[in-house]
């Protein structure tokens, strides 16, 4: 992970809870929703080329958040996209949802204004909780 | 694949390409955008749940057809996501950007407002180039 360094505006508009392996693990500032996104250590730009055990790694990371998610969260729905239209650099969104959040059915994608922040124990608790679970490392 | 039927919602929304597989590859009517969806015969919602080789079958899919849409379309970006909030049956959409379509950077999903729709011999030729690489059976 040498030549790896974290996106800026990802760093901007994240807390960084960890690592698992050669993902980046973070949550997006904004507390409307639970909003994840995973950084595999790559500078390729899409999903299909990703090297074949740095992708098994990265759908297993997304699948292990997806559940932590849905049950820390008490979500209904996952979101799981890679867009990287604003930022080039490979991420994984992993986004749970509720029929009663605020955005729903709207995406999470432009359409979150100025809300309010994860709070700093909130944002300890979700890494505590997430790394027992053993989605971080 | 006996108990599988493809959402109205994406009937009325898409072109049917065909299949590869287990996987019915559809064409959104929009024109504004090569936009794609990936429909896995499952019942099961979210990508973490999918049998492991229907989920390998579907990430096949997915990469031959977003290596076919930044060929054939002549795109910069994908975009590849498993939302579901509006449709909950299981799908994935791969969609072709550019820099200088109408969107860009905006995602599709709630932003593509009545548009053209593709003619019906582009979307054949569409589905033929696919076919003659391998993405449709």
């Amino acid at each position: 992970m040498t030549n790896f360094a974290l996106h800026p505006q990802l760093q901007t508009d994240c807390f960084c809870l960890g690592r698992r392996g050669e993902i980046t693990v973070l949550l997006h500032r904004s507390a409307l929703l639970p909003w994840f996104i995973l950084v595999p250590a790559t500078t390729v730009i899409e999903l299909h080329d990703l090297p074949s055990p740095l992708r098994a790694a990265l759908h297993h990371c997304a699948d292990q958040l997806g559940r932590f998610v849905l049950a820390y969260f008490a979500c209904e729905k996952l979101n799981v996209a890679a867009i990287g239209n604003v930022v080039p650099q490979l991420h994984l969104h992993v986004v749970g949802r509720r029929t009663d959040d605020a955005l729903w059915p709207r995406v999470v994608w432009g359409n979150v204004a100025a809300a309010a922040q994860h709070a700093a124990p909130a944002v300890a608790a979700i890494a505590t909780a997430l790394r027992a679970q053993g989605g971080l490392d």
